[in-house]
């Protein structure tokens, strides 16, 4: 299969890239480069050293003789868009290519819009270009579980049956996103699915938990293919944040009581999930979702497990909550779509932890503690950043390309 | 109250603006003067002639001895929206201000793009300005009923009931539009529920069906003061289009068998709708969402109306769907909210039909009958729209400020 993996330089993006190469399909890869310059902006750095995005793409073909084919831009200009699908000739796109941190999004009003639309004329483009050049490719797309808050009934996968007033229909499942970016996922949704109702596109919408864990069967063949670890508050994820924490020795810092509940899944699930949707496209017209986790657990309750692995004292503090959710919550979502398509889940185990935790040992030293805690503020409409650089928050410095393309700054 | 009205030179803001002026509020309008630049663009006119923003707001003090406070801007521009609310200082804001036409945001990839930009952006910076500056500001904002598409089950009015294994929770009412417009409202009103989530703000939701209607008791004392007419395939709307069709000898253009059911409502309607809305605010942090229609109409019922009402002979043409919607579906939306506070609604009676014929004769003569068909087709990814003046519908011409501020173009 010919697979273009959007977002190919990120965290996921990377070692989705390389699994699917390793499996014999033909990859390639589309990265701006805009998530290492967040990390100019905000003054941090990934834990694990990473290889630029040229270095490691010729390092996996010394590695493995395999060729990604590597396209540099921006998916908010249409016209590298369109000509990176017409000289690629994709079956599938896999977009991994958003801005995807939620305090990223909640800094102020530059970096709520940036993030909007960013992702989602980002999504807009790639739509037309499909519908335009090949409506039978298959668009698989990275959503988020943040896209269906904390109902108080059991969340679904992406519909619901309802009942009402004597008549039934399935319809989208209502949404209650809980910051700009999880908006913007919400957003993209609904474009998804009017554009495969429209132009009979096929999509699979991966509604997914929050990702643990680093290494791959392919990245760790090279310390040059290692994909990035994110520990700080903006764009660091809860576990991997407690496991610097206890490394470094410091509190392990826990929003609020620490009940709210999230779906998670291992970094290795996230590539076999993909693969699996690859593997059984969605039909022309469709729109399909899947939960994509395996196991939920409070945020209190990751923070005991990384305490009770970790190899010393580690203790856990408990912040006020920068943002706005519910502490203590009903929570159960369906998660069944991906194991009947024969997901064999890997399980957040002790040893698992105990691998996150060796990560953050191994590169203790890069760790900057001022960068771990939490920053940015749901309630202000402008939060101020204090970051190592002195970067200050006040908008992102870099630049997107040409969003409403021919609709130019100016008017009145 | 001091009300500040976005979109104020527009089919509905205008006549708003003036109601609420009347009524003893003191009013400010805000407006880029975009809808005007559409026209130029479509190559079309106001079947009533128009008077410009400057001309109608001094006639408007000529005939009632009242000052509209006049704002020239984008929403699009932060400093602009921030600069307006600092200046006005307005108890509430009624926000018309986005573009508003189906068939233009479905033209091609560009116009879906400036749509959802326009939209979203312009409301985004306005959350912002609102946060910023006073939480107490009730946003009074148009949505639409057609953010809810046709389910098979009664619509709600923002919200449902929804019982699912057992356990209940009241949810937002499911989403399905039908247009990158629609699709438009439907991320404005999660976002502004998110907004009012965090922030505390209070926003009302009014999800208007199709008005119908051109005089108001205001507009009528003077002709500077009337408002826009639109019958075009691209702003125009069903039943002035039939109007306007029966006065020109051509037939009456229903799209496939006309079995589409619509919530309608006149004119009249709206600014009493607003006004309520005005009347009784939301609570602090409550997102309410009103549907705003009076009675529901199929369109080849509309058409038949049409066709009695007329003084003349008037035939029915059916023509191939340019939209991709349900010819044939159930409809029942709830529509008591603006009932309980008190509407006493102008129904489409005969002889509000007869009057519509009538601006549609008193101005026949400004019919471009190239105009009227439908030249938007929903399943092609770039309509050629040929309009009067040659336009070819390769994107707007006009632009916008600075769609999001401090990212400008150039990334790589």
């Amino acid at each position: 299969m010919r697979i273009l993996v959007l977002g190919g330089d990120g965290y996921l993006g990377w070692p989705t890239a390389l699994y699917l190469s390793r499996r014999g399909h033909q990859v390639g890869v589309v990265d701006n480069g805009v998530r290492r310059q967040y990390d100019v902006e905000m003054g941090v750095d990934s834990l694990v050293p990473i290889a630029s995005f040229d270095q490691r793409v010729d390092r996996w073909k010394d590695v493995s003789g395999l060729t990604l084919d590597r396209f540099e831009g921006d998916l908010t200009d249409p016209a590298f868009v369109s000509e990176t699908l017409a000289s690629f000739e994709p079956d599938a796109v896999v977009h991994f290519a958003e801005q995807r941190s939620a305090p990223y999004s909640m800094i102020d009003r530059e970096h709520a819009v940036y993030t909007q639309v960013n992702n989602v004329v980002g999504t807009l483009n790639l739509l037309y270009a499909i519908a335009e050049q090949n409506r039978d490719i298959h668009l698989v797309k990275l959503g988020t579980m943040g896209e269906y808050g904390t109902p108080n009934i059991d969340i679904e996968e992406g519909y619901i049956e309802i009942t009402h007033r004597g008549r039934t229909d399935v319809l989208p499942y209502p949404k209650q996103p809980g910051s700009f970016y999880h908006l913007s996922k919400v957003h993209d949704s609904h474009n998804i699915m009017f554009a495969c109702r429209i132009w009979g596109l096929r999509a699979t919408d991966l509604n997914q938990g929050i990702v643990y864990g680093h290494d791959t069967e392919e990245t760790v063949l090279h310390p040059e293919l290692a994909t990035r670890f994110d520990y700080d508050g903006v764009f660091g994820t809860v576990l991997n944040r407690f496991c610097v924490q206890a490394v470094t020795g410091h509190p392990l810092t826990v929003y609020g009581s620490g009940g709210q509940t999230r779906g998670m899944l291992n970094i290795l699930d996230t590539l076999a999930c993909v693969e699996l949707a690859l593997e059984h496209p969605a039909d022309p017209g469709e729109f399909r979702v899947f939960n994509q986790f395996t196991e939920s657990f409070s945020v209190a309750e990751m923070a005991e497990m990384v305490r009770a692995e970790f190899n010393g004292d580690a203790t856990i503090d408990h912040l006020p909550m920068p943002r706005v959710e519910k502490e203590e919550h009903y929570y159960r979502a369906a998660h069944t779509k991906l194991l009947d398509l024969g997901l064999n889940p890997h399980l957040l185990t002790r040893s698992v932890i105990q691998s996150i935790l060796a990560v953050a040992e191994a590169h203790k030293d890069r760790v900057d503690p001022g960068a771990i805690l939490p920053t940015v503020e749901w309630r202000s409409t402008a939060s101020t950043l204090v970051t190592a650089d002195g970067a200050d928050g006040n908008g992102p410095s870099f630049t997107v390309a040409d969003v409403p393309s021919g609709i130019s700054s100016g008017g009145s």
